[in-house]
């Protein structure tokens, strides 16, 4: 089936390092993305970054361009991501989650999007930028704002693909009967009182305090079972 | 000013490659976590990490632990990360989006929280598995849901670190710490031993049991204290 994400390109500018192009790689992979398009690259960098595990069809399957207005010509959007240090933004800049929704929005209605993710060291320059729709950043830390690269891809790419409506909520698993927590409450100032905790003259109260705290535990139907039997082994043992 | 984040403490264990613990401490910084702590790293590793750029400062106050009991001992919650193959879990397991809701919750009622990521090439252990609250995962397709420990670590903050203006839910009661249900199930299974409900011989399988069922139980801080000292008491009429 195909999905929104089939549309989504992420490019790569001018990245210096194998070990972030195959990690961008992975990313795409674990979050379902596929085109990969990478401009400039060094040479080298691309060639180790191939034959890197994890992501090898992947990374085989990238397509090289000269140029960013090459890479994106098919493009109906395209958003650069960026730092922002103190370049002079001519361009709209949109925190991660709103511009992934903008981003969503535009795939889902057919259209093709390319992500540019810059090189390490310069990110994105002023001529990349001015390929660019609008910009893009991941909401860090003002005094620590330059992410690695394949971290800051699998940040950007969980974003997008993320989608709200299939959160599941966990199983919840199958929770005590009162009766059986009152059993528990039961043998439980059985033992107390065995062992001398409780006199036998607050045993009313504190059978209360214990029901409240047993409550508390909220227990499993399977926990509660296995807690009975222990504390039953150790009434029936200091009764000896 | 302190942030509910101060009180979020990242686990490594086991860690292999230095690029991926200096990986981790950089996304850390990124998003504003301080506190990270190692359990049995690769000496060669955690060296080599410290010496990479990008979050020296963090790196160098990284607190070494023996044990993954230790590491976690002053924290209410303990959340281990896995991407879940084909292991039996016993434990809720929650996506990212949720876990992190929960965990922020925690956080912001003062609790100290836990987040565990395990080695490179399995993940946490049953061992480890066994010192946590609940488990959560990263939603990614279902054929490639190994993700680079980088890269899950950045993921994970992002997601946890995301919403700046959480509003003030009502306080939850104190939890108690990992310690104190460490503590809770030694002498639980002091008393399982020596009321004969536990053969010496199967004491280690049964104490990594009774340590996952005394985390179901979801401990207040006070209930724990009460607990203990009950469980003191009758281990202690046990031994006449």
């Amino acid at each position: 089936m195909p999905q929104p994400s089939d549309n989504l390109c992420v490019v790569l500018v001018a990245t210096r390092n194998p070990l972030n192009l195959g990690a961008a790689a992975r990313a795409m992979s674990n979050f379902g993305v596929w085109q990969l398009r990478v401009v400039n690259p060094y040479e080298l960098a691309f060639r180790e970054a191939r034959s890197a595990v994890g992501a090898a069809a992947l990374l085989a399957g990238a397509e090289e361009y000269k140029s960013v207005a090459d890479a994106v010509a098919d493009c109906t959007l395209v958003v650069g991501t960026t730092a922002v240090r103190h370049r002079e933004l001519q361009h709209p800049l949109r925190r991660l989650e709103y511009g992934a929704r903008l981003i969503r929005k535009q795939l889902v209605g057919g259209g093709r999007v390319a992500l540019l993710f810059g090189s390490e060291k310069v990110g994105l320059s002023n001529q990349d930028l001015s390929h660019c729709d609008w910009l893009m950043h991941i909401p860090t830390r003002e005094k620590h704002i330059s992410m690695n690269l394949g971290q800051a891809v699998a940040v950007c790419l969980y974003e997008l693909v993320r989608e709200p409506r299939t959160v599941r909520q966990p199983e919840t698993p199958k929770r005590a009967t009162a009766g059986e927590t009152e059993r528990i409450t039961a043998v439980l100032l059985e033992a107390l009182r065995a062992s001398g905790y409780v006199k036998p003259s607050a045993a009313a109260s504190t059978a209360e305090k214990l029901r409240r705290l047993v409550r508390r535990l909220n227990l499993q139907a399977t926990d509660a079972e296995v807690l009975l039997g222990m504390l039953r082994q150790i009434v029936w043992k200091l009764g000896l």
